[in-house]
């Protein structure tokens, strides 16, 4: 490499630098610091997925109320539904103990290092007791000060599998329709999560995740099957943005997309619902309305390697052209 | 940077460098040999659009067959009917002079830059004659010995703005449903497609680009206020996947797009028609069936800066955990 090109890649790593001191986090300046062409390529680098199972899917749309023994109570009923049913992976929707509210995250929220956290111990259980993996949805977390909106998955022997921080909070101003700012009390996760499970390989993102396609382009290239994204979208980007995402996800990187939302309330912020399960070329497996209930999809994750020979983007895409880089990776 | 990183990126470049030396193109290995870090990233080297416009677009679904200058006075006759209709932009469908396929192609070939293309100096003659900016759909064309499949794109005084060779070439095998191989014949384009017209910046994809989506995203950060796909999808991916996937390059770059397709013919290759324009936060702003015909829709280049500060995404992304590279920039 000639010291010219040496030079340009320090400046742009220290232009890089710069900005993510103004940020303030010392990861982020550490990984900064590492050349990009380190890094894993998404079109490139990429990772074949596991062998494919055939499994069922269960997505609990659950009523969510002021009462948290109740709201766990609600959620452990439709595992225990789920599992009876057959289903091997059970999805439990964003924030399903606690209102969708800044006022009541910091209430309701757990320490996962700490011990006390009910939520967690009711879901390790009852993985563990139904012997199926489980994507619990998202509770407020408690960590060091800060609060996340945060997902657990659990293996089939109750074990924690994976833990993901929504990484992209969900702060919109839509004038006269919807405005919510979940900065004011959350911090955001700091990476990326995919977790192996007994069941195969998935990419976790927590509602507001799903507008940013990089992230799902990343796990697909990490040989994700299924992006599980639970999440509570409202009434206004509900009806006209909810499936459209969850679609393109799956069909830009031909794999299965499931998402789950909590039943719609009465009162206090209203969840869309519809929670849904797509296919690898964006067909729709299971859905439903606004109503409390259960979806169940199957799904053969075989089909991923008939899409992909079909279509195969992935050889397609230009690498010359573009690259997206996975800096966690 | 220590000589252990400066080691690292050499050793990336070199990789790169040895998979496309396998390709067999000069450009793309000079363009390796330049540092990643030098390149725009999508996330964070973003250009704002130029000052948003009132327009008014047609979309001419033409009925093509195997009669050259029949094609080329149905194309001319629409862009009459299209601008005596008050429209500022005129966008054709692919391949509008010559049947979709690859015994044509060669056939049908016009060499832009030998003097002899009827069908250029066409679209040249009524962009100024109309005073229309005029996004010329496709047609196969011959360069020094090969064939792309290339959309012309014209100013109001007719004067070539901007010249767009399909990148992803269309090479799928769905079994018993549809099988193509564009690249039996034509070579891929080589680099992305910006023009900043009267009407204002645009950003062209011709067809199977629409699947990819880097292409997009990297207009979206150029400034591109309105993507347009000429475009001939068939009948298996066209009813599952047409509107989806320009809806969702709409709603995640927050622009416009619009496509334009063939009318659908009797034999021969089945376009599946219904050339569309959609509106940034995923609207359909006008659509048609498979028949001959012409669509229109007013697009508000305002409403981007509207939607965008409604719901910022792109101050929102994660440039800390990845990083999509515009390697042409």
């Amino acid at each position: 490499m000639s010291s010219r090109a040496a030079a340009l890649v320090g400046a742009g790593a220290a232009a890089l630098a710069a900005s993510l001191v103004a940020r303030g986090s010392r990861s982020r300046i550490a990984r900064c610091l590492r050349p990009l062409s380190s890094y894993a390529n998404a079109t490139t680098d990429v990772l074949e997925p596991p062998p494919a199972q055939k499994i069922k899917v269960a997505l609990c749309q659950l009523s969510v109320g002021a009462d948290k023994q109740a709201n766990l109570a609600t959620a452990r009923s439709a595992i225990d539904e789920a599992a009876g049913a057959g289903a091997h992976l059970v999805v439990l929707p964003e924030m399903w103990n606690c209102p969708y509210s800044n006022d009541s995250f910091p209430v309701y929220a757990e320490d996962l290092e700490g011990g006390d956290a009910p939520s967690a111990a009711m879901l390790a259980a009852a993985a563990a007791e139904h012997r199926v993996v489980l994507v619990g949805g998202s509770i407020p977390e408690r960590s060091h000060g800060r609060l996340y909106n945060t997902c657990l998955v659990y293996g089939r022997d109750g074990r924690l599998l994976g833990k993901h921080r929504k990484v992209h909070l969900f702060d919109i101003d839509i004038a006269g329709k919807i405005t919510f700012k979940e900065s004011l009390t959350l911090s955001p996760g700091e990476g990326l999560t995919v977790v192996d499970t007994e069941v195969g390989r998935l990419g976790i993102g927590i509602c507001y995740d799903i507008r940013f396609p990089e992230l799902a382009m990343l796990y697909a290239a990490r040989g994700c099957q299924l992006l599980v994204y639970p999440g509570a979208f409202n009434m206004t980007t509900g009806p006209v943005h909810w499936e459209l995402l969850q679609r393109s996800r799956a069909v830009d990187g031909q794999l299965f997309v499931a998402t789950c939302s909590p039943a719609r309330g009465a009162e206090g912020y209203l969840a869309w619902g519809h929670s849904t399960a797509v296919g690898p070329f964006a067909e729709i497996l299971g859905t439903t309305d606004e109503k409390p209930g259960i979806v169940y999809a199957d799904m053969d994750f075989g089909q991923l390697a008939e899409r992909r020979a079909g279509m195969p983007l992935r050889q397609q895409k230009r690498s010359d052209l573009y690259s997206l880089l996975d800096l966690t990776r």
